[in-house]
């Protein structure tokens, strides 16, 4: 990358003026989707610097940060919302920031909402949640050099600012534990293979059996929806196995399906913690208030909330943080379910 | 009120320039609290118009619209702010606003929050929850006369526009439901006597005997914190009163204290829905998966969040809402537990 690259350079690569490039570059105007995208993709190839670009930007400054979370479907709860947001919220205020809430939608229409919230000049910066692969809006950030940090990361080709809870930690020392308790038969009621939060837990899964020589049946592993229903139905399969296969544990990849497992074992007469031991993840706070307590993975959301905003503001600044990618270690709590 | 009175006006009456009180009303400067309190107090007294100061401020508006929450304790969820937040970021995105979120503190230190918000002219208007008897949030924002509306309300003298959910109508429905099924001696797990939400709900309990002809005894009152240890604690209480005096039927201001006061039961080898009826109130998603099933009372989260704003963006545009004063009725949900 070269430091002198001018904008001049940059209109001439992308056959628009001087003007244009300037007024897009420094978010004055909307223009096309196309004209921008050559823009984007000319200041992309010159090796335009994106600092130069936060420093044009810092004198237009909205010192707000744009968030969006999806909903929960009605029947569960997004119990780390409060604490996440809380946590956003007073870190951004002591930087002099605001949060900017704005809806969650789907795929590029999604895109759309980023892509107004910058040109209107409304966000100096974002944090993402819930991404997954292929992410539209991180590929669009990205190309468009805006600030942002991610709550989770996402393809490891996409070299970008996150934080994370280190979920294949969580689930590996649940397995940890059980295995030391005596347990060899260990199943895991998981989610389907798209999820990349879920893949990346039960890597954790896998990683802890194949470190004790416990060989995993491919029976163990059910995949499904997050729902308690699943859970429910998941555990009933996992009983349901010929005597010799079935699993003295199961660790569930939230604590809606580790109730579900627990009404299923319930049903057919079987105590969670004697019977089978059920681990869960995520600790709502209800968890610990069901008889049994639910064993399960408690993340630290409040540091984790505190992390990305320290990290977006060292951005929008237009300085390199010191951590790009955070992985914080979630911990096991242990209750009379495991 | 006379529509006529002046700026100049209201600044001999305050003592301060015509200059200061056009800056102070138009939230251009920020003056001493003295000077300010002169000014809102000489503007009251002559009757300045409010839409007239809407009108002022409707030049320079910012879109934004403030709101603040009260963390919940660690062992509980605050299970309605997803569907809250949502509701508002949604309706307010329609009505081109955005939601300013900043922290929760207590007293006359949050005050000073919505002041430094409304001088800066970050914020049109304001969200308020967790309003409690004399909140001062409501004196300031009522003497400055700055657009907000109440998610609950307060002291019946503060006449300000506000969103709530009929809490007393929640456990009358309740009451009213044991009754039929033929219970008499029905006890409340309460909450603290300066909780103004804990004494409206408790106002339905009474109403819904007395029409019941159902004498109430002191001892079916159980008074304390909205958490499961004080629901278990009192659901012990109630079931040690002597036999002819022990209730039927408890109903808990909140589902917390409903899933411990169901924890004594079982502590007591008692079953609820069998030995003694247990309703809670809040529909907390996890209650539906409880052993048994918690009945409850659900309050239409997502339409309170749309009124408040609604209204509010009427008050913002300098215009009367057409109702002040809303009141969500809420509905009982009937499972295993009743």
């Amino acid at each position: 990358m070269s430091p002198s690259v001018t904008l001049k350079e940059v209109a001439a690569l992308a056959g628009v003026s001087y003007q244009t490039v300037s007024k897009v570059l420094n978010r004055k105007v909307q223009a096309s989707k196309e004209t921008e995208a050559r823009i984007f993709q000319a200041a992309e190839e010159l090796g335009y610097r994106p600092n130069q670009i936060a420093r044009n930007m810092r004198l237009q400054r909205s010192y707000m940060i744009g968030y969006s979370w999806e909903r929960t479907s009605p029947d569960q709860v997004n119990h780390i919302l409060d604490q996440f947001l809380t946590s956003m919220v007073e870190e951004a205020q002591a930087a002099s920031f605001h949060l900017l809430p704005f809806p969650f939608r789907q795929g590029e229409e999604h895109v759309e909402d980023y892509r107004e919230l910058i040109n209107s000049g409304r966000v100096d910066g974002f944090v993402l949640s819930s991404i997954n692969y292929n992410d539209p809006r991180v590929s669009y950030l990205m190309e468009r050099r805006f600030p942002f940090v991610g709550f989770g990361h996402s393809d490891p080709e996409l070299d970008f600012c996150y934080v994370d809870v280190d979920g294949a930690d969580g689930i590996h020392q649940a397995v940890e534990y059980l295995l030391d308790k005596g347990h060899r038969r260990i199943a895991a009621i998981a989610w389907p293979k798209d999820s990349r939060v879920g893949n990346e837990r039960m890597a954790g899964y896998l990683e802890a059996m194949q470190a004790a020589h416990a060989p995993v049946q491919p029976q163990w592993i059910q995949r499904g929806q997050g729902d308690f229903e699943f859970g429910r139905i998941a555990c009933h399969t996992l009983v349901d196995l010929e005597t010799e296969l079935r699993p003295t544990a199961i660790v569930c990849l939230n604590d809606t399906q580790a109730i579900g497992a627990m009404h299923a074992l319930r049903e057919r007469q079987l105590q969670a913690g004697k019977d089978i031991a059920i681990i869960g993840f995520d600790d709502a706070p209800m968890t610990q208030f069901l008889l049994p307590a639910l064993s399960t993975i408690r993340q630290p959301i409040r540091l984790a909330g505190r992390k990305c905003i320290e990290i977006l503001v060292t951005l929008i600044d237009g300085n390199l943080p010191e951590e790009r990618h955070v992985l914080l270690k979630p911990k096991l709590i242990i209750r009379a379910s495991a």
